[in-house]
């Protein structure tokens, strides 16, 4: 397993003509050794040149943890004075050429922090914006990874089940987002949640991105729940939008454009398809219903150890799918200061086509 | 309360000399603005240069968010189409004299993706660590901050209370987490917990950030909870040590000294010592008492909107204590492979000396 994915990071590192890369905490680093470190303050980066044995700069009391690697890995570790650390950067790099080398970064993980530690320690080194090899490194998930997003994804689905019957009338945004958190780790979530629930009600569900809000839920309300689990370190990201009592007519009219919506998108991935093609599908439905300036956001993003990462639904995203890449289809609407709807499902793409891993009903229901 | 937040940074950019800082989504943007983003793979950057209004770059979703703002924003949407990111933040440019400005950045939460948008849209502009102003920015808490750390801290001891009665030999480390975790929410935590709980038994203890295994507690292992809760973004940040049943000699030997080097390390911080006097306060208990070279990490650091940030308590930090600054002290000692004992309060710097926030019981307690 591990050494089927050094040797794909090796393969992409020919192939973007990168000799170096330096890797800080996050999913990139857990896939490709094993570790979890957390990001923190004091730098931790993980190098890689071609001929070399990887080499772990990190702090001294994170040392036991190496025991769990699952590939060798020199090591340079610092204690806690920082006016230290720069003299363990220096001395892990003479192990390395790095006189005028190109250091390949991860652009949405690698900080400021890190790359000032790698510029005092090797001056004539520059660096590049290794998005496409990292973007590629993960983007294939073998049976195992599919396995634990769907653990995942059923995860999320049993905890909203739990949390139904708590909503109605009068209850908050927050008691709901709290109750449903601690139904994700009941029913089984890794402790670190994919991100914390999106409950949106009203005029807050018109606002994709809304923060949970004291405001109780009123008959007539659109409810948006976008929640997820993670397995292992790997994320589910659904959405489910419900009404209180009753909804009005157009309410009604934007739920079932976007469930058309979602249904279009979840049947247009393919090996060969372009990811934007999904997008197009999706977005077409909610156009031909007259909605099209309302449904304001791409229509997905892949997932995996990250819950948003390659590749990502936009009509303009010419990359084609392979079977094993997994991704969102969630469309929305959203009337300004009245209320929204999305409906978010998890796919992987197969050998003739796409499946569908989330199954929580997507119909139209009224909750007390 | 924004407006002297606003004028605390305005005096640290003269002071520092940096006519121009950018931030990312992060603790530092929420003090300032009053807005939460989530860190992705999409550039969110905050703008400050002196004599010119405030200017956020963000995704088109994210805007209405910006009616929360405690601040006048002038705000650079942009859609999902990566390709027309570049054009936003070239726009954005045009408002702001960037030709050869030096822009401060924030390492710790700063990325390289952000780098790389403010490099293509101001390529004669340079970057500046600027660890030391935001170091100083958020350093001295206010009444309201204190309060809301106190407010995580009583939290975070409730839900403690409330999983002591499953704690026993044959329960597993993840199952402690797990429910550790749900009492945090139960009893008020924000979903985002600052950390993952550490919940380490036997010889796991002797890793001070061990991630909680399947391991089973035994009659005599040390048993080291970690954990905490976020009241409105603060954290708090707690560790108590347990014993299973009995312990031995040495093991009691280890929780005592500890426990007397927690007690040294809290009465050591005052207004005008030097931070570094906290950690030699406790360290030379432990050094005392034979375990110096098993007491691996510095003794503390502060806590806040992060749950590490200045003032970092390690001995050669001359950094002058203040009113107001708030901070851990957590002296551990660690036997490789048998077990390890760690007790964490937290500080807050008061006008006369220091006062412990925590009040969880911290004598040795056996668990059945």
């Amino acid at each position: 397993m591990t050494e089927i994915r050094i040797n794909h990071l090796q393969q992409l590192m020919n192939q973007h003509k990168l000799d170096t890369i330096a890797i800080n905490p996050g999913p990139t680093l857990t896939y490709l050794t094993g570790l979890h470190f957390h990001l923190m303050e004091r730098p931790t980066v993980l190098l890689f040149q071609k001929g070399r044995q990887p080499l772990l700069i990190l702090p001294e009391l994170e040392l036991p943890k190496i025991a769990d690697a699952r590939i060798y890995l020199q090591t340079i570790p610092y204690g806690d004075d920082p006016s230290t650390w720069q003299e363990a950067f220096r001395k892990a790099f003479k192990h390395f050429d790095l006189e005028g080398a190109k250091i390949g970064l991860e652009p949405t993980r690698f900080r400021y922090l890190e790359i000032s530690y790698l510029q005092m320690a090797a001056p004539t080194a520059s660096f590049v914006n290794a998005e496409q090899l990292f973007g590629q490194l993960r983007i294939q998930k073998d049976d195992e990874e599919i396995n634990e997003i769907h653990r995942a994804i059923q995860i999320a689905q049993q905890a909203l089940k739990a949390t139904l019957p708590m909503i109605k009338a009068g209850i908050s945004e927050l008691e709901i987002a709290a109750e449903l958190s601690i139904n994700l780790l009941r029913k089984g979530s890794d402790s670190e949640l994919p991100f914390q629930p999106i409950v949106s009600s009203g005029p807050n569900s018109a606002n994709p991105h809304a923060a949970p809000s004291s405001r109780r839920l009123e008959a007539g309300d659109l409810l948006v729940i976008d929640w997820g689990a993670r397995s292992n370190g790997y994320c589910s990201d659904l959405t489910r939008t419900f009404g209180i009592q009753h909804l009005d007519s157009e309410f009604v009219e934007i739920f079932t454009a976007v469930l058309n919506s979602n249904a279009a998108g979840r049947n247009a991935g393919k090996p060969g398809a372009p990811a934007g093609e999904v997008d197009k599908a999706a977005r077409a439905v909610i156009e031909s219903a007259g909605y099209g300036k309302f449904f304001t956001h791409r229509t997905g993003h892949g997932l995996g150890l990250e819950d948003h990462e390659t590749p990502y639904i936009f009509s303009e995203n010419s990359l084609l799918l392979t079977e094993g890449m997994t991704y969102t289809v969630e469309p929305g609407i959203y009337l300004p200061d009245r209320g929204g709807v999305r409906i978010e499902d998890n796919m992987v793409v197969t050998a003739e086509g796409s499946e569908t891993l989330s199954d929580f009903p997507r119909e139209l229901t009224l909750l007390s």
